[in-house]
């Protein structure tokens, strides 16, 4: 039996039962330890794996790791800015990143061609990471597809320390496009640790729970492997943040996301449509105040549009006492949404050229495969 | 339901059956159009399909290609010359030769470090293959685990087109460490038609019945890849020449094979210890004759030693009417071993410098993993 599908779209009701049955730990354990961060103050980040392993390499001035992989399977919206958040919190603390284009995966598993999928990662992840402020040549950014013969060949070798029963008990199939995905994704979250980069350290990838699987069989092949030695990579965990609409945010659903690269006006038009948690007349309103659990719009502001906590809960105060309206509240948003969104797309402008030539010197010395 | 399990030790009591089962046409179809054969008139080469693609293709002038593998897992015996015998036939005719060293195979699936696989091929293969004459710079000679990036991609991209019902159908198993090697498989039987290798091409893969299954999956994964085409891969099937002691000829059982290292003195004993097809006495003998289809000095003569028809003929006849004697017999085939032996281990003297050069050139540009 298997609770957790990372190719499916499984919303995770219960995320403490979750943590009890495969041992993940709050984050309140360690985040005295960690860098101030909104997304862990707000909980946002609410679990981790072994983080300690990470932090005491930072505490020792040891060397460590963070790893995070990205489907080139739709467009970059505000869902995907946590993991990124955090990959650059623990960056900033020291760490090397590592970033990966799961190509291989997307084309296994979601039928996604390998020339589409790059093109997916130019124009959606790279050209907004690097706006977001990544450096490119601080990272080991590179494609599944290109990782390389000695990486692809150790994920092949792991296939020996996976049962077939395991795989299907940790993912409810053995299916070959999964499967040789997630070898290669084991590979990937332990490359930071691959002899060529320096051997065994301790390595953090954050995670949306949907995605522990990889995490928990790669910690089994990391301890089984015998040829070199790894240490079980660490994780965190972020919740989800709910569709515009209440519900999943899907990247097949455009009404459930604002997108990095949406317009202006297309952006506020979602935020116009919005789900909110304001009551059916304006005296009820008054009267109960705004359901701020149920309010996407609030809900956006809280993950990223608002940096302050102070301004954070005055709005909540306002909203929940009835003194805000949910068109009020929709106002804020659409005016932070232009102002973010005004100066990452000047930013991605900036982006593309530094992007562009990255890809160019890469090239010269790269693959390519059937493209 | 699977019948031929390539990493399993099942015997193929009824090749016909087999044959009808599978598709698979009698040698018999096409050996017109092949050159003079010693295993192909003898019938040791047994079963085609679609030969007619490669020699269509020769008939042309057009390129075509042969195909082999070998596991690293014990030493080079008789047993392993009827490939080899049909990769030269085919490369004489004008096939480019490719040819696998399975590592990444014997690693998943039976255990094998890596630099032991290495060695082994080396010494157990290499040496003896160059000893018989095989030309290394007119072969693309590689190790799945430097099989490159392209390579190595590309195998895991053909995960998408093989369904777990259709890997458990065929090889009774969706176990990771098959799966992995089956898929790294399917790749290197396509490897003579990689765009990097001049693209489609008619291929033929020379194979013991057991290893059909590969075959099958592969040509299903040739027709379906979106990305690139393939010419769907032809195969030619071979008898099991029979250990010594009857039965199965296995690389586990020193008694049952004679290995092209062994010694003179020692291939000699085990010559004397083989199982013949001699009545109980020497009278009964003379009366009744011996029992050529029970005699394994006799297969060894008709697989390997004895190279005329006329005279092979002449020794069955002799033995079937009582006038050989096992004894005689076997005094023949230790006489011919004698010769082979002595002229193939000076050869192998000779190979050793070749084959180390060709692998330090090798090693300049190529890989390591882990070893």
């Amino acid at each position: 039996m298997t609770d957790i599908d990372p190719w499916g779209d499984v919303e995770i009701a219960d995320y403490g039962r979750t943590m009890e049955r495969f041992g993940i730990e709050p984050i309140a354990s360690v985040a005295d330890r960690l860098p101030d961060n909104r997304l862990v103050r707000r909980g946002i980040v609410f679990g981790q794996r072994d983080l300690e392993t990470v932090l005491d390499a930072r505490d020792r001035g040891d060397p460590f790791a963070v790893m995070t992989g990205l489907m080139p399977s739709g467009v970059f919206h505000f869902g995907h800015l946590a993991v990124l958040d955090q990959a650059r919190m623990f960056q900033e603390m020291g760490a090397e990143l590592t970033l990966c284009v799961a190509d291989i995966e997307a084309y296994a598993t979601r039928d996604i061609p390998l020339d589409e999928a790059r093109e997916l990662a130019v124009e959606e992840y790279l050209l907004n990471y690097v706006a977001l402020g990544l450096d490119l040549d601080a990272t080991d950014f590179y494609f599944q597809s290109e990782a390389g013969n000695d990486h692809l060949v150790r994920s092949k070798l792991f296939s020996r320390y996976v049962t077939q029963n395991e795989f299907e008990a940790t993912y409810g199939t053995a299916a070959p496009g999964k499967l040789a995905s997630a070898l290669t994704q084991y590979a990937d979250i332990l490359r930071p640790q691959a002899p060529e980069n320096g051997g065994p350290k301790p390595t953090v990838v954050p995670v949306g729970i949907d995605q522990d699987p990889h995490v928990r069989l790669t910690r089994d092949v990391a301890s089984r492997y015998r040829e070199t030695a790894y240490v079980k990579p660490a994780s965190t965990y972020h919740r989800f943040m709910r569709g515009l609409q209440g519900g999943k945010m899907s990247s097949s659903d455009p009404t459930s996301y604002i997108a990095l690269t949406d317009s202006v006006s297309e952006a506020k038009r979602k935020i116009d449509a919005a789900k909110t948690g304001g009551r059916t007349s304006v005296e009820e309103h008054r009267e109960k105040g705004g359901v701020i659990e149920e309010d996407m719009v609030f809900e956006l502001l809280a993950f990223h549009l608002i940096r302050d906590d102070d301004e954070l809960a005055r709005i909540r105060r306002e909203y929940e006492s009835g003194a805000m309206l949910s068109g009020e509240l929709k106002e804020i948003a659409k005016e932070r949404l232009e102002v973010f969104l005004r100066e990452h797309h000047e930013n991605r402008k900036e982006a593309r050229p530094k992007v562009e030539a990255y890809l160019e010197e890469r090239t010269e010395t790269g693959f390519g495969v059937d493209t």
